[in-house]
């Protein structure tokens, strides 16, 4: 959050590596989709306003393709490409490649949310399935085609952040799973999470505790009073209450990073 | 640039690879220092005051140490970074490393110096020594140690870079080389540069074409009407003259990139 001449400005940066946060062989358009997206992501659960990015790229195989994808998912969403910085790597060819990418927004309603404004007696909402990015990775590794769109190219909540904004007490996007996240944003607001797994929106509900597990979802978690009007479609998984031993219970089950809730980069 | 509130942003982004930018090896808290300061240079080419940066980081070997440049670095010049991403690479070895930043600044004095504006009859001018980088590095190849610092720890010009943003009529810092950059200058302004080699500031006089041929001084290139009293050292180098058969003269002779001018990353 920057304050400048009467505008708040967001910034992100999310950086992709490949080995880690793709494969080699790749179709490098969804890299550079999901680079972008998961950027975005981070400016919708502020409820900012795209203004343009700037990317970091490394040289290398695909480069068409990543163009491809790129111009794609920034003419999607109307973000224009600032500059940036195009570099070679180490011309290894087993050098693994990065982009790092830079999202610049508007805050449209201030405060800005963020993770710490969690009250007790309001209640905790999340958007959308949860698992189906990794439905979509399942599907990618089995070779079927056509079913992997939620994990290959997320969609950022920009319009459902910016409603939201002026009515949440707390928002951010799960970029790690719904657990994890819910526990971050329960440490981060100094509160419990009381939720109820029974509620939880997942994409397959034969593999509930996978589908909360599994990051890349890029759906929003917000808490808000109880009596709110959403302008949205969330569903609400739990209710915030004073702090307990731990930040997170999950059918009254307290829970920690220790009992492995999510995934940890 | 980026007008936002009544005020202008300036963004850039430079990255940089282990195995092309620095070497496996190297310490990491000079890789730090010259990250930020290749970032804060261009701000200062734009008369720019940084606001902050982000950091893309890699995990790995030495990330103390690269913390510690890191803050060296910001402090040194007043500059908060405001966040970033860390993520691990892919965990082999051999993996090569890279780092991005993002350097946001405000420019103070619009319009914002850039490139294009150099006009027939401006002087044309060079601050500091070139070809110290060079010099510094080929210490450090050499194993003689305290001699590097022009090449390790680069100084970006921010309060020269503020203090002609008002004068000048184009301006950018050096990175590939003197030659190089005075043809870009010369081509993105369409008009051609004729510099005069003796009067070139190189920091050893035997190998002046080394140095104007070297990269990584990040001194500044301007120019300004010839009446002008400049409030920085800097040497003048050349005249700007209507657009001939080439962008750059040297000593009357029409040079192109393909005549080897520098760096080219």
């Amino acid at each position: 959050m920057l304050p400048i001449g009467g505008e708040t400005l967001v910034l992100t940066h999310d950086m992709m590596a490949e080995g880690r946060h793709f494969p080699a062989g790749a179709d490098m358009a969804d890299v550079a989709w999901k680079v972008v997206a998961a950027n975005l992501s981070d400016l919708a659960a502020k409820g900012a306003e795209p203004i343009g990015v700037l990317l970091g790229h490394m040289l290398g195989e695909g480069d068409e393709r990543f163009l491809e994808g790129l111009g794609e998912v920034l003419h999607t969403y109307g973000v224009p490409l600032l500059g940036g910085d195009t570099i070679r790597g180490a011309g290894r060819s087993e050098g693994a490649r990065a982009f790092g990418l830079t999202a610049i927004g508007r805050a449209t309603h201030i405060p800005v949310p963020d993770r710490r404004g969690a009250r007790p007696g309001d209640a905790f909402y999340v958007t959308g399935p949860l698992g189906a990015a990794m439905l979509g990775f399942e599907a990618l590794k089995a070779g079927k085609t056509g079913q992997s769109a939620a994990y290959l190219r997320p969609k950022p909540l920009l319009d459902e952040g910016q409603a939201l904004a002026p009515l949440v007490t707390a928002m951010m996007d799960i970029s790690d799973g719904l657990l994890l996240d819910a526990w971050r944003l329960g440490e981060a607001s100094g509160v419990t999470l009381a939720l109820d797994s029974a509620h939880f929106p997942v994409a397959d509900p034969a593999r509930r505790d996978d589908c909360v597990r599994w990051g890349d979802d890029y759906e929003l978690l917000f808490t808000a009073p109880v009596d709110t009007a959403l302008p949205v479609e969330a569903t609400r998984i739990g209710t915030v209450a004073a702090r307990g031993a731990s930040a997170l219970l999950v059918d009254g089950k307290p829970m920690t990073p220790q009992d492995g809730l999510g995934y940890r980069h």
